[in-house]
């Protein structure tokens, strides 16, 4: 897949800030952010990046592909946990260099590779305070998967 | 403010992935992805980064503070605008190194600074197609702020 052959090139900044043509900016490894929240309850699910095939792919089909930094490959989320991520909507944010994807969850309900919904299920306390030790309370109660049964036990 | 003297050292995968102890992660840069929702809505207001000071303020003070890549200075977010945001709530993620911060604004009850309310203000329509010259549409009639009363006419 050419650079040039599935998204406009990045035009100037008042273009990209305040015009209606999709112009994505991918970082110099290729790479563009993407937050993925609940459609229904606007929780944070989790953080990732996507390439161009992966954004792509996310657009076409409006099932969330990432890409995996850890594997370097392209990342269907669900292909392994059948926890798939129904796309209901795709924006982008004003310097058109981050994607926010609201979606709908299948198989466990659950986002994070540990077993929990969100990937983000801890808080820092309400008085918690910048010191090293600080303790992170949890925000949900218990994982909703088992990542042994899911993703095989680890070694 | 030397790396260690505010937040715990970073430990093992497992520690981070599933303890309660905050051992946020630095990129090589020595910043952390960080995304703002609004507390009632939901709605992804930004993405920005923050470094060790930004992240400590954040969390001491309550008020979301950032870095600003663009101009190489800690960004006390309304400081120049009054757009202020009051953080209601920390967390992190598995990995720890991507902050989320839930907060209620101050101000022009905006978050960018082209004047919107949230900075993702554009969406790929329901039936859009990754193709060159893909039309985004609007999310929000009208922006809240007129960037050039609040920052200054460009030149």
């Amino acid at each position: 897949m050419s650079d040039n052959s599935v998204f406009s090139e990045r035009g100037s900044k008042d273009v990209v800030e305040t015009g209606l043509e999709f112009m994505p900016k991918f970082d110099a490894d290729g790479l563009i952010p993407a937050i993925a929240t609940d459609a229904v309850t606007g929780e944070v699910l989790m953080f990732a990046f996507m390439n161009r095939e992966a954004l792509a792919e996310t657009i076409n089909t409006r099932r969330a592909v990432y890409w995996s930094r850890s594997r370097s490959e392209i990342w269907r989320k669900g292909e392994t946990s059948g926890n798939f991520q129904n796309v209901t909507e795709i924006r982008t944010d004003c310097d058109q260099d981050v994607i926010w994807i609201k979606v709908e969850m299948e198989g466990h309900d659950a986002a994070c590779h540990v077993g929990y919904r969100s990937c983000f299920h801890r808080a820092i306390p309400d008085d918690g305070k910048a010191v090293p030790g600080l303790v992170l309370k949890r925000t949900e109660d218990a994982p909703s998967f088992d990542p042994d049964d899911v993703y095989g036990k680890k070694s």
